[in-house]
């Protein structure tokens, strides 16, 4: 995995991928009490970065293969971005989606034209057997959701983008908050930012009582969450960080950050009152460390990815809620 | 007022205003029956497009007039971009604002630094006398909200983006949808599009019951409605176009369109969900038009603007409770 494979997958991607803008705020700079430069990936076709990801692994595969059609497993974003990938090749996209995801990521990649198979994740089906099955009588092509090259390469493109803006508005040299689920756009902005602009340094962002990336990086060795669910958080619940993703992370990320419920709803309901946009919880973590963790950041700037906006209205109303109407 | 006043404005813009990104949905082409090209100025700076007509406004004084201050009138959005723009050269604002406009405009006015005056506009208050009385006595410099040939020229520095941004998407021939008030943005807009993108006509976009421009375009002489409140759309429910504005909309607009008040919850919905975009109410007229006005609107493009997204957290959420939770 290099800095090569994510310039081949921007190539691909030029013309597809949205160059998503990098937004900034007096009010959010006065709160966080340093510059806030805001990468808002949540305006990317399908409401996440996972569309970079998506097709770039779909326009790596030869013709033949990937005529066949394609696989994958997702709580929501990531199906959205490999059925769009998909359509726009015309080919056929299996999503294999926990049957408690957020209705309006399941009602998305239906109608995006992807086949949704539900699987009871709360019970304990197992959904690698379930894609097995269906890998092998369809032939379709597994997309994973992080830990895969190409995958990383296309998530690397929005750090490639995030090294140009911060560089646009003179920032060299800052912590780049990343929301991290299983690491792949983390690790794929460590990488871009290594070769593009190596002052700006990865740090991931997780849930509290999810942060297995923050605790490998500490152990050095991939470490495990106890929970799968309990966290509105549902975009980055990954148990672990990959195995090709965590030697990236290891080697190119400052510490990470884990940031508690509260702070993830009032960075939503500052992201809505200040930047107009609308972000999910999973994609709000890193707004919340660059907003409400003034200490254990250094320097006069900070970066943060908005990752996601893909959010149930009941979820969002309860954001704005808790801050109270303003 | 000419298309060179609008080229000068987006030169002294340069580097001050953001330039908007031009957003599109497959979902929101399927309601709408043809493609949508979405102007999103409502992440511009303050949330609506009106910073660009006040910095075009500001920079076009001399130094000296511009030290002694500036005032304006304004429900909010003006009153933000002229907040902004005089804080950034470093000179007072006084701003005359409804006392029952909108909360969160009042205080976001306060928070960047004006000095906010309330007036009963209900109650009949004068607030030219007031207004009068404060640009006597401190020598301020009003800026007007719309009949003004800087600030239309300001305005227009986002047709000039409209045009290039639709022509990138290969989009020549087209209805251009425009949030409408005094018809400062409108006509902006207008002036642009004749000169950059012919094949782009503007039509103007207001609530029903405040159509005093639609109304206008008609009869052909200045129309004024009958009501100055009612309605939800705030931002935009400016009595009558302006004697600058309204020369210009009757030689270049095509007709308008009038939108209710269940159309612009809708559309604020719609830009939720697949646009992860936070509308407010009178800046969201025209995307409603260009999703719900299919029969009024022909070829196979439409491109529309929305407008700002200074929104109380209430009024959004009776927009989501509307069409209720997906």
């Amino acid at each position: 995995m290099n800095i090569d494979r994510i310039r081949a997958a921007a190539a691909r991607l030029e013309g597809h991928a949205r160059r998503t803008p990098m937004l900034h705020s007096p009010f959010l700079d006065e709160i966080a009490g340093r510059r806030v430069l805001i990468k808002a990936e949540c305006l990317q076709h399908t409401g996440s970065f996972k569309y970079r990801g998506a097709r770039a692994a779909l326009s790596a595969l030869d013709d033949e293969t990937r005529a066949r059609g394609v696989l994958a497993f997702s709580s929501g974003n990531h199906a959205q971005g490999v059925a769009l990938a998909a359509r726009e090749y015309g080919v056929a996209a299996v999503i294999i989606m926990p049957a408690d995801a957020p209705r309006i990521k399941i009602d998305n990649t239906r109608a995006i034209g992807a086949e949704v198979v539900l699987y009871d994740r709360a019970g304990g089906e197992s959904r690698e057997a379930l894609g097995a099955a269906l890998t092998e009588a369809r032939r379709l092509t597994l997309v994973k959701p992080f830990d895969d090259a190409e995958v990383i390469a296309g998530q690397g493109t929005c750090g490639l983008e995030i090294a140009e803006q911060a560089t646009g508005f003179g920032v060299r040299e800052a912590d780049v908050l990343v929301c991290c689920g299983g690491g792949g756009l983390t690790s794929g902005i460590a990488l871009a930012l290594e070769a593009d602009a190596p002052g700006l340094r990865v740090r991931p962002v997780e849930p509290v009582g999810f942060d297995d990336v923050n605790r490998s990086l500490r152990s050095g060795m991939i470490e495990t969450n106890r929970a799968t669910t309990g966290s509105i958080c549902d975009a980055i619940l990954t148990p672990s960080p990959g195995t090709l993703t965590f030697p990236i992370l290891h080697r190119l990320c400052s510490p990470g950050l884990a940031i508690r419920e509260e702070e993830t709803l009032r960075a939503m309901a500052l992201a809505f009152e200040r930047l107009k946009l609308v972000v999910e919880p999973g994609g709000a973590v890193a707004l919340a460390a660059a907003l409400f963790r003034r200490d254990d950041i250094a320097g006069d700037a900070v970066v943060c990815t908005i990752s996601g906006g893909n959010v149930d209205s009941a979820v969002f109303e309860r954001a704005l809620s808790t801050v109270g109407s303003s």
